[in-house]
């Protein structure tokens, strides 16, 4: 199905615009298009990149004044004749040229169909095609430049130059095959080797920027914790006020766990919120802060929030009621310190009052300095999908199998280790395999309808 | 402000969709926009409807990779240069492109602004212009044949007939004073009056079609009312059942009252919620029952639903407890004639079952019959604005006035008479009549952003 050039269509735009776009693509999109759309002249004569205005007419009965953009094959999005009718952003009207299309010929698009189309006619790859969806539902300067980077191939070419330095080694250890009884070598062990280990610290590059890559997709999640009574409601409060504009309330995938949102510049930050953690016998309570500590778990950054009254004479900060992962960060922030004016804290504990606001700015700087943006701004390549991660982790693993038995392994058992490294790697931009319907289906299945 | 040629832009998309379009139009719309747009040749080279691929650029960084669509004077939508970029769906792009644009010397487009610009380019009068927010804004087939027709000319032609009949009457009036001294009759009296007398009939057809236009484009407002327990939630709940997907709850102007809305064959009807009527002590109870006169009051059409139990033996129906005024329809339901399946029940009054479904579709077909949209349908004229009522009215009125002191009125004075008549049919097309910018901003302020 998904390789048919039939006639889709879908809305493009959503509800509730002056305008509304409607997109066909296909090979018959014009004829269909011609069907119902009265203008000058046909879509079918009119050349690419023009656009025409007409009527969308059922019968005698006039729809809408539209707007027609005609691309012809393969100049357009999807490499296929495409119309996109630009009529009045009525609902009512959207629903009706939907209805004449179809009724013309054309059928509804699933979502991402007309990307995959793009995908199938060559004008992306896998990885650009993925990062189409994330540039649509990018929020966040951060998220922009990922996606934008991705979709614009900075990843692809990094991926191709590792796998094309593989092939190249492939090739020659397949020479020597080819050769096997003349006892040639023409790819230098050594060599090998140390590309070999040089591509395992590039992929390994790669796979530890997924931290940041996901942080700037989904948000960098931070978890408030400490003890009752620290101040950890009132500082959420104050860390979302400044930003009210740009905070909602997301239903977690845990029903009762709810977080809040805030852009700081440029980087989305989760709040998760969590309840006061000490010891207790009240079963109810208890079962609050197990919730909490799995909060804590899924978070990325803990602030430790200690109230200034709670800190000994000799300013010692009382032990948090969690432990980390190595792969968490921890910032001590002491609330309440209008009530301790006089109190000396430790290097790297930031000291704040959330009900006056008093060091929240610091506090601001201090969370945007954990996320690291500049590979980003720099176009470094930066893995935001666990697809691609898991592709990456599969290579990864090929490619230490290959290591660890290097000296003893046959060159063919060697050669066939290196090409599923690049297996592996081709799967991320679908390059040099073979895709299934089955992976494009659950990839572009994400994507909205009218992409 | 509004009569400048300065470049404007506005979203014209909802956000949420995979395609978003900004609008820019104003004497310079290209110049500003090849600030930013880099493709292969700048926009203000380009012919009018053409499509341009390119770059939207912030000196070295990319923001998106959009389609730019290029309209020229005086053929475009405002008669000024107009560029339509459509780009990604993504709430970050479309907020830099705007920052961009108006760095690049646009300024944000007030509601309504480009149609604004429309209106005074001669493209549309302001009938028009408010059938294009109408348009945008209707649901309904009703109400988008009501926005169409009036969009497209239909009721400005039938208005300017009207127009141009008076002003032939008023200039030979006119004719007579200048040759007053020969004492010579070019108008005669009797066919005047007679001409007056039709345009009469012709402006009350008009006011009296305000009472559909204004039920189509707002709903047609249903009370349903009765005593206490005949039914009255179930039978509303009944109504909606079929048609889940265009409910919606709506806050009506008066807070306690909550409307809910369907769609019956191509008509949009709204419900309003009641109390059940009866004598009661209850000062609570009374309250709600005041309120459920005053939405009898607001509505258009009033079932007045009766329980089968409380219908005598005779087969007599009990009265109402509330009046109608005279435009106000009444159809009488009885509700639980499963209880009583033997009972004959008086011509013109629906049996039903709100429980069971029975005699739901006879009424949905008995409410349909209450909107008489054949006029709509036949393209006649039909006033939806009470702007426009409020015009027809003054209209009515100065003709009123000249009939009845017609054999007693000099003739300058009956011209005079004449010229109001015209110049209130005038205000509503905007034509023969010097429409003021607080007309103007009235008018287009209702409108959305980007129309």
């Amino acid at each position: 199905m998904m390789h048919d050039h039939d006639t889709i269509v879908a809305p493009a735009t959503a509800a509730g615009g002056a305008l509304a776009v409607i997109r066909l693509s296909g090979t018959d999109a014009l004829a269909v298009c011609d069907r119902i759309f009265k203008g000058r002249t046909p879509l079918a004569e009119a050349k690419g990149y023009t656009v025409h205005y007409g009527r969308i007419m059922e019968g005698e009965r006039t729809i809408d004044d539209v707007l027609a953009s005609v691309f012809r094959a393969p100049h357009s999005y999807t490499g296929e004749n495409s119309v996109e009718i630009s009529c009045h952003g009525s609902s009512y009207i959207v629903s009706e040229i939907l209805r004449l299309t179809q009724a013309a010929g054309a059928r509804m698009a699933e979502p991402g169909e007309f990307t995959v189309r793009a995908y199938l006619a060559g004008k992306l790859d896998l990885a650009q095609a993925e990062a189409v969806a994330d540039l649509i539902a990018s929020s966040s300067q951060a998220a922009h430049a990922l996606a934008s980077n991705q979709m614009r191939g900075g990843y692809s070419a990094s991926l191709e130059t590792l796998r094309e330095k593989l092939l190249y080694l492939a090739s020659l250890l397949e020479l020597e095959l080819d050769f096997s009884e003349e006892d040639v070598e023409f790819a230098d062990r050594q060599a090998l080797r140390e590309t070999l280990e040089q591509i395992g610290r590039s992929i390994d590059g790669l796979r530890r920027s997924f931290a940041l890559g996901n942080a700037i997709k989904e948000g960098f999640a931070v978890a408030i914790a400490g003890a009752p009574n620290a101040g950890k409601s009132t500082l959420l409060n104050r860390l979302l006020n400044d930003d009210r504009a740009l905070v909602s309330d997301i239903a977690g995938t845990t029903r009762d766990v709810i977080e809040e949102q805030t852009n700081i510049d440029g980087v989305v930050f989760r709040f998760l919120d969590t309840a006061g953690i000490r010891a207790t016998d009240d079963r109810l309570e208890e079962m609050g802060i197990r919730r909490t500590l799995k909060s804590i778990r899924r978070a990325q950054l803990i602030i430790h929030l200690v109230s200034a009254d709670t800190i000994g004479p000799d300013g010692s900060i009382p032990q948090p009621g969690f432990t980390l992962n190595p792969e968490q960060k921890l910032l001590t922030v002491v609330n309440k310190i209008d009530t301790r004016p006089t109190l000396a804290l430790p290097d790297g504990v930031i000291g704040i009052s959330a009900r006056e606001g008093t060091g929240i700015d610091t506090l601001y700087h201090a969370l945007r300095e954990c996320v690291d943006t500049q590979a980003l701004l720099d176009g470094d390549p930066v893995v935001s999908h666990s697809r691609h991660l898991q592709a990456l982790s599969q290579a990864s693993e090929a490619l230490q199998q290959a290591l660890s038995a290097f000296d003893s392994l046959p060159t063919d058992l060697l050669a066939e280790e290196i090409r599923a490294v690049t297996s592996a790697l081709g799967s991320i931009t679908g390059r040099g395999t073979i895709t299934s319907d089955e992976i494009l289906i659950n990839i572009f299945s994400k994507f909205c309808i009218g992409k």
